[in-house]
């Protein structure tokens, strides 16, 4: 493969660049994280993740699915019943996420002290 | 610690979840892979990055500045000189950040063959 055609987020004009922009949207962030527990129904993903609109939810889960991460389910019940989990590709990009908010949850004290120096 | 005063991002009254958006920011992530290289000064920064405006780099480097993860040296020479590297905290963020991405470069062959589906 050329060196041009490399994926790399650092070009703008890599699609790489677009994926990592779902990845680590606000609430596609949170999704993934949300998400590693297990299948939820949209209600109790929206209370999982505290402070997200429905439209925003909504949102981040279409680009999700779209880029393949996240399965939406929907079974044909009334009244509807919608469910949502990841892929074995969101498992992996999941846990990269999550590392990263591990990181920071685990340092949070240092920052927040580093801040008020 | 009180079960209530574990950092988790899910909580959106926890400082976790704003230093979470800082970090993965459209251009806040790009910065800190960006300068897993090394110290760059703002114009090399700008160029490293593909697409970054000059006002949206300033803006991203400031709020990492303040979170503890990027180092500014302003060197007192004319014309000035201003680098930019990662502090220890930045360097072990950064790592995270960039095991991200680069789950998502190797495997947006599988990401984008699915989108076409």
């Amino acid at each position: 493969m050329a060196k041009d055609l490399t994926p790399d987020v650092l070009n703008h004009l890599c699609p790489s660049r677009q994926v990592l922009n779902h990845v680590t949207s606000r609430w596609g962030v949170l999704v993934l994280i949300a998400l590693q527990d297990g299948t939820l129904r949209f209600s109790a993903l929206r209370r999982r993740i505290g402070g997200v609109s429905e439209r925003m939810l909504t949102q981040a889960l279409r680009l999700l699915e779209e880029d393949g991460f996240v399965r939406r389910t929907a079974h044909p019940v009334v009244p509807p019943h919608v469910e949502y989990d990841l892929t074995p590709l969101g498992v992996a990009v999941a846990a990269k996420v999550h590392a990263l908010a591990t990181c920071i949850q685990d340092n949070l004290g240092q920052i927040m002290a580093q801040r008020k120096e």
